[in-house]
């Protein structure tokens, strides 16, 4: 049997996730691509943490130069986050001929249209599945089955940490401070929550929509963007009166785009995308209306898209 | 640029709108597949039709040789229904070395282990996105983006004439009969509905995910099936009173599938599934939950999903 060997960067809770997976689907994987898969090397400092697995020690390694250097490894899975250095590994790894995969929607909103050329240029696969919504399967349905579609318009709640808040300030009648409060100490919120709380995140998402959906790029920072740190109860209570929720929305059409939170009428079927959940709304001209709701985000949904764009490569392959 | 021919097997008001869409979305098509796409041959005994749009009369042909032994004829497109002649003609398709796409659930359902691997024996694609849930793309994400998951569960809502009754029956308090009668008058079911409100087309359905997600072909035939003909207005109020609404479910798991009228709750999200919609929920043991909804029926709704199918094709021949 072929065997493939997968450079991973960053074994942190996604990374760790996306090893277990691996390992414990390895039937469907070698089922479906003929090949047994193994990640050999792991980038990360941390080689003493406890993950909950074992992993043999030789894997890790410090320089990047030890996986994209390796002849013998074929794809690179990147789960460092943030956009440096992640970015530069990823064009390191494209450029020595390996298909890469990520989950990091700060890196790929941050330069799109070049990282997709450099895949092209180099004749390799990048797939980012899990950049937008986690494990919902909605950039391969806008690239596959949807794709003989106009688009016309997306609303996206594309961020699970303030849905979670904006829905127990809904059923509890609490102050956002509050609310943030305990679900940090509940694991759903960082504790520098930055990051997602001001509409950055879901800017990030956005951003990668538009470019698949529309054919043009936007930066996440000239997509106008609210956070839901000024929402109060009062005004849940009022959207409520209206017969509205209120949830942090990523929109976008042909023309315009922005985040922030919105009445979204309790008829509409993303009222009901609750607690950590997320969900994709589009319109395409032909397909009408079509919604993709699920986890987005968690060390476990995020491994089922990043396992499935490796499948998929290696599919390719054969 | 490269010439790619159809042949079209039915111009009904799928294949009419698929037809359609072609012309419409052509741009589409030719960006994503570098070839320029046209239906050159049309089997249907039906030539005069008034189908709203100018087709070529010399298009159609009444003898499905003239498409199968065609050698400019790449892709073949079954649009008939029914299981058949629309069988038959999708082996001879196969055999002379065609790639096929169909949205006919029964054909695909009567006979799938076999046509998938004729099509691979003949080294060509076998694609049926629009045979389960129209324009929703749902199989494509099974064999996609969610395939490094072992699957535990799936629950749709994959009968549009049926989930309309149903949702009507609910919001306006009235009975089956009463219902079925408007719903014919306003074209959401057909004359002779037998099909849907017994459940037999949930079944094809139902039997083609079962292959797709367990990888094991059980007959439509040989599911329990109960359609929705013996639900009444008491039942659905009873239903009402536990907090949850009726709707015909296809269901399955691992060991065990049935179709027929099931209480759904309404904290879960099926239970807002309404009128003409379907939605297909599934669990998978790294995703956790993802549910898709949209259009599972109609001309564009489908035509999408088979245009889809044709581009995914074609892009793997690039």
């Amino acid at each position: 049997m072929k065997k493939i060997n997968i450079g991973l960067l960053g074994m942190g809770n996604i990374g760790t996730g996306t090893y277990v997976l691996l390992e414990k689907n390895k039937d469907i994987i070698q089922e479906a691509t003929g090949c047994q898969v193994e990640i050999t090397k792991i980038l990360d400092r941390d080689t003493t943490r406890d993950r909950g697995i074992y992993v043999d020690p030789k894997k890790f390694v410090s320089d990047i130069d030890d996986i994209v250097l390796d002849e013998d490894v074929q794809v690179v899975i990147e789960l460092l986050g943030g956009v440096s250095p992640a970015k530069d590994f990823i064009y390191a790894a494209l450029h020595s001929g390996k298909h890469v995969v990520t989950a990091n929607k700060a890196a790929v909103a941050a330069d799109m249209p070049r990282l997709v050329s450099e895949a092209k240029a180099n004749n390799v696969k990048f797939m980012f599945e899990a950049s937008v919504g986690g494990g919902i399967p909605v950039l391969s349905a806008i690239n596959g089955p949807l794709q003989a579609n106009h688009f016309e318009e997306v609303l996206g709640i594309v961020n699970g940490t303030t849905n979670y808040i904006l829905t127990k300030m809904t059923d509890e009648g609490l102050e956002y401070a509050d609310v943030l409060k305990k679900a940090q100490e509940l694991g759903f919120a960082e504790a520098d929550p930055t990051g997602d709380v001001e509409g950055l995140d879901a800017a990030n998402k956005l951003s990668i929509l538009i470019y698949l959906m529309f054919g043009k790029y936007v930066a996440p920072s000239d997509i106008p963007t609210t956070g839901i740190t000024k929402v109060t109860k009062e005004d849940i209570k009022a959207a409520k009166e209206k017969g509205a929720v209120i949830k942090l929305l990523a929109k976008a059409d042909k023309d315009t785009y922005s985040v922030g939170p919105e009445l979204v009428s309790l008829d509409h079927p993303l009222s009901s995308v609750n607690n950590e959940f997320n969900a994709i709304y589009l319109t395409g001209d032909a397909v009408g209306q079509v919604m993709l709701y699920g986890k987005g985000a968690g060390p476990m949904p995020t491994a089922s898209a990043v396992l499935g764009d490796v499948i998929q490569i290696l599919k390719g392959e054969k």
